[in-house]
């Protein structure tokens, strides 16, 4: 066995809710993943965007603080560009231009991301916070985690936070 | 020996000033060093403000520019949601959910990873630009450390950059 | 052969563009480097910033879009802090505190970075979403990479998202 046989692994942890993080997030897991290795994505804070069922900016979770934050939060068609956003057009000239040269949309990288088998869990203390349930997510969320397991289901693997 | 019992490690790279960043970073860390890893975290830039003994915007360091930035910088306290922000709402927001939903608040973490004997460490580059001397920090911090020496704290385990 | 004497290796992938975050990136390329480890930079989206030649806000790439990002990427000099920015002060205020504390600032990190032998490397999706060729690059991009590729490299080192 070389080292080229062993496991390889790449874990992210999905903090950032912005268009452009997403994109990266998903375009090293499904880079990754079509090439052999293990994929573990855990959405936490305003990751969570990513993979919640309801688009756009219906309220989800319970509690009216909670509910401003949903709003806030909105989802993946409504993520900002973590530099540039001018009142929603950034995002828009992102996917344009992803379309144009033929590149996978954020869309498309997270239903590949599904076909390619990638492991998809939520964080549990991050749910807690913003009053969201597993049901409130796409159906592909294989567990609801703690830091803990997640390190642990992480180990002998590259790591990234995104 | 199985690849369990070796030595875990987690190391991050705390350089953002940002409640829901430096939340996440302990949210980490204490979630590790609770099930038994090694943690170290390396405050940096604008992750400074986390271990600084005067909270609230008081000037900390010396010469005027540096005092700006100290004054601009705040304290953990002050420190602004990476996302949203709303004149100071969001981070007060956060700390109530996470107090209603019995979530550990930031101030709290921190006090836990002390704890936990969580190793502290500050970047000396970081402290030289924004003229901060050791003397500005909680008596936790264990070393001012260079990045080389950082890096090779944490070689063979996982590292984050937050 | 003990664990100290086997391949050391960094490899960051340098997404923001924003100054603190670059010169983030760069200290710990070069600080990683000027001890021994093998380093690879991997730019990507606003990263693509510190290693275009044309400086300054001149449109590079093809296509209006593009060049309408390449206009609000600007170029090293007027990256952005990502925390503060106050109308392009803070990078003023940051580069004048690491030049009068003696802190090597991002165009020196960038210069020491080459001669330090560090590999750069550009990503090849996020080129073609901003409509960058090699050639708008400083000559010392080893090559345009995919993300497996990139992986691949940086299999058993530390990697780092910034």
């Amino acid at each position: 066995m070389t080292a080229e046989n062993q496991t390889k692994k790449l874990s992210i942890i999905a903090f950032s809710g912005d268009f452009d993080k997403l994109t990266a997030a998903f375009t090293l897991a499904t880079g990754a993943a079509a090439t052999g290795y293990e994929v573990n994505l855990f959405f936490t804070f305003w990751g969570l965007d990513a993979i919640k069922i309801k688009q756009g900016r219906s309220p989800v979770g319970k509690g009216f603080l909670s509910k401003v934050f949903g709003i806030m939060m909105g989802g993946l068609k409504s993520s900002p560009v973590s530099r540039l956003n001018f009142f929603g057009a950034s995002p828009k000239i992102f996917r344009y231009l992803m379309k144009k040269n033929n590149v996978a949309t954020l869309e498309e990288l997270v239903e590949a991301a599904k076909q390619l088998e990638i492991n998809f869990y939520a964080c549990e203390m991050a749910m807690h916070v913003l009053g969201l349930q597993k049901s409130d997510f796409i159906p592909e969320i294989k567990a609801v985690l703690g830091v803990a397991s997640f390190l642990k289901l992480s180990e002998g693997g590259q790591t990234l936070f995104i």
